[in-house]
């Protein structure tokens, strides 16, 4: 049992855009046990199409098509799909209905083009679409099977999950479960964490685990398999608890999350109050936590003080130590961290100052040196980064960022929980 | 004359990683009037190599693969050539030579297995690889020839522009200059903006205009052809200056130009200095502003008033006021943006306050709602701006940054030109 994609679109095979759908779909297949073999992306020729499903039905079971399914002339998935099958296409009264309700309920003329859209090769299953006016098609040629999902990214997952998956569990080719856990390791480098997961991602090993970076978040994921989604996850159980436990407090979390998200549930966690003060990260951090929604009532906010006027008059740091040491030093970061906490009555502020590049080095300050600070009740402390100065400016702001909320995790660790 | 890409890798094709080289290699070679009909992706089997391989002979005169050529049993590449062409591997002693040489400079040992990378097909030209060890494979098979580069993009890129260009032209299938203007417009939405281009887009018009949009931004592409580059630019000239016309003070600039690029090139200009007030935007003005290399003389910086507090103690903002008619109100951003500008001492300033959601939102107050203040020396103005609470946080964010960014360019642009 193999499967093929098939993504249509000039645009696609021009490179004018990227096709993503490809990658979503293998992995929701593979996800459910079903191997991919082939991508194949095609434009709009008609008998690029034909020839391409020939193709594909000689060499795959299960072939997924996404595009080509609009109401324009470039639309040729439907023509194609029949002329493969050497049928003619027919009117679905159903689809054409589903399709007028759509244009309906948008309060939108429906054009007469759009009334193709409801036309399907003989023998074929419309696929009702409920979020746009393109139906699918299910097809047996032979064989093989053809499902053809629109070519927007929305579209085509919602019809996915809600068509194509149910059908392919009738069928009986869905039979496993496989589940992927991912892990998060934020605070060592890629090749040191690598180094100390050589038994977990050793080939061969049940259940596997592979290691990705992203960022400099590293991410550890488990791939369970078994009968059903339960007996599947409980083949990660013991590997998921080694992975605790080897890597501690560099774990960020299970999932998508991130630093951000893993600070933003520390605070809440604590209940302590966060304040922030920016000089070469330049707003970064202050944006990383607000992207968080429900961050409001312990982030209290903070400067941007990209100016040594900012620094003086938000953040009350002595035009003395800006001159003596000078703004990138571990004096300034430490009084910056100590003005931001003092101004606004935070539990924990964060400071960054550094030389983010590409130009404003020295031999003494090179770019991408940055020191933090980071200030509570019991008193100040900083830390001196050396992110090289061979870095872009946005890979110092980024790592500089992160690195200050990682030290702000840290240390909101050891505090008591304070959830109501 | 049509290409095919053939993208090889297991990763590739279950969907771990993204195939972008495709992408990449359609736009270079379309750039140079050889346009791409199909793009395929097969996993680290020795019979869908070969398969495919033939399958590509068959339809296209210029294959390009990208992968399969490292020193690992995946790496099938050069075996699947050789059985498709049906001819033996030789090793190539300048190749091993030049491995050697590779690994040395490195410091590496050189394992034994690497030697296969030195073995070609009979017939085959070596394509050296300066920045990598594996060597590409330049080879005719009947009526179409066959370019083989490695899977990394940044070795990737340097031997297409090295090797396969060079021999492309020598070939005669370039010559055809084909260039892509594009001008970034903000300030309207893309179906008020393709009204108004209808007859820049028209099918057929030469030169072609594309639109695209990104975060807001739209993009309009002059494709412009002839016999060399300069040929190409010139056709473009008189569209670029008609959208140029018929735009005014929405077009951004040229080339990859975003609203903050051109935000801080009117700032340059004008030599003025810039605050920044946020609350719901929490940071994100600021970070896309200080993004940009060089932007420190001109950006003073800002305050993240995420909370009251912040409002209170760092921006001036009065009490009653957040009190009478609540931290989102033009009341309040005419405030912000008067404190920043005040605290500061800047020219211009910038504030935005509002609720970004999802939750916070109120029938008086939906998500969505932003309202912006800006102060200059003749005063202070605000708007309002209506995002709209379908809209995720993120988007609700962006929008209202760029908004506000937008709106610091547009007042700049009528402030005398003060370039040292």
């Amino acid at each position: 049992m193999r499967a093929e994609i098939v993504a249509i679109g000039s645009e696609l095979v021009s490179g004018q855009g990227l096709d993503t759908n490809s990658q979503w779909l293998s992995r929701a297949l593979e996800a459910h046990g079903i191997p991919v073999a082939f991508h194949t992306t095609i434009g709009d020729q008609l008998d690029d199409h034909v020839s391409t499903f020939r193709i594909a039905a000689g060499r795959a079971e299960l072939v997924i098509m996404t595009g080509g399914l609009g109401p324009t002339q470039d639309d040729l998935t439907r023509e194609a799909l029949a002329a493969t099958a050497q049928v003619s296409l027919r009117e679905d009264p159903g689809s054409l209905e589903a399709i007028r309700r759509m244009f309906a309920r948008r309060n939108r003329p429906m054009a007469d083009r759009n009334k193709v859209q409801a036309l399907f090769p003989q023998g074929a299953e419309p696929l009702p679409n409920r979020v746009g006016t393109a139906p699918g098609i299910w097809m047996e040629l032979g064989p093989t099977t053809f499902a053809c999902l629109p070519g927007i990214p929305s579209e085509m997952k919602v019809m996915f999950h809600e068509h194509v998956l149910p059908r392919l569990r009738r069928r009986g080719w869905i039979n496993r479960s496989i589940i992927e856990r991912k892990i998060n390791l934020f605070g060592r480098g890629e090749s040191d964490i690598e180094a100390d997961a050589l038994d977990l991602t050793a080939r061969g090993r049940v259940p596997e685990v592979g290691i990705t970076a992203h960022d400099a978040t590293i991410s550890l994921r488990i791939r369970g398999e078994g009968a059903n989604e339960e007996e599947a996850l409980r083949q990660t159980e013991a590997t998921a608890a080694l992975i605790h436990q080897r890597f501690g407090s560099m774990v960020l979390g299970e999932g998508a999350i991130d630093v951000s998200e893993a600070v933003v549930a520390q605070l809440e966690r604590t209940r302590a109050t966060l304040a922030t003060a920016e000089s070469c990260t330049g707003g970064l951090i202050a944006h990383l936590i607000t992207a968080i929604a429900g961050v409001s009532p312990f982030y209290l906010g903070g400067v941007v003080s990209y100016s040594n006027v900012a620094k003086a008059t938000l953040l009350d740091v002595p035009s003395e130590l800006m001159e003596s040491y000078g703004a990138v030093s571990p004096e300034v970061a430490a009084a910056m961290a100590r003005g931001a906490r003092a101004r606004l009555g935070a539990d924990i502020s964060i400071s960054a100052t550094g030389v983010a590049g590409p130009s404003g080095g020295s031999d003494e300050k090179p770019v991408g040196l940055v020191y933090l600070g980071l200030a509570t009740a019991a008193g100040v402390q900083t830390r001196r980064l050396d992110i090289g100065p061979e870095q872009p400016r946005d890979i110092i702001q980024r790592r500089s960022a992160k690195i200050a909320l990682n030290w702000v995790r840290l240390t909101l660790r050891s505090w008591p929980d304070r959830t109501p």
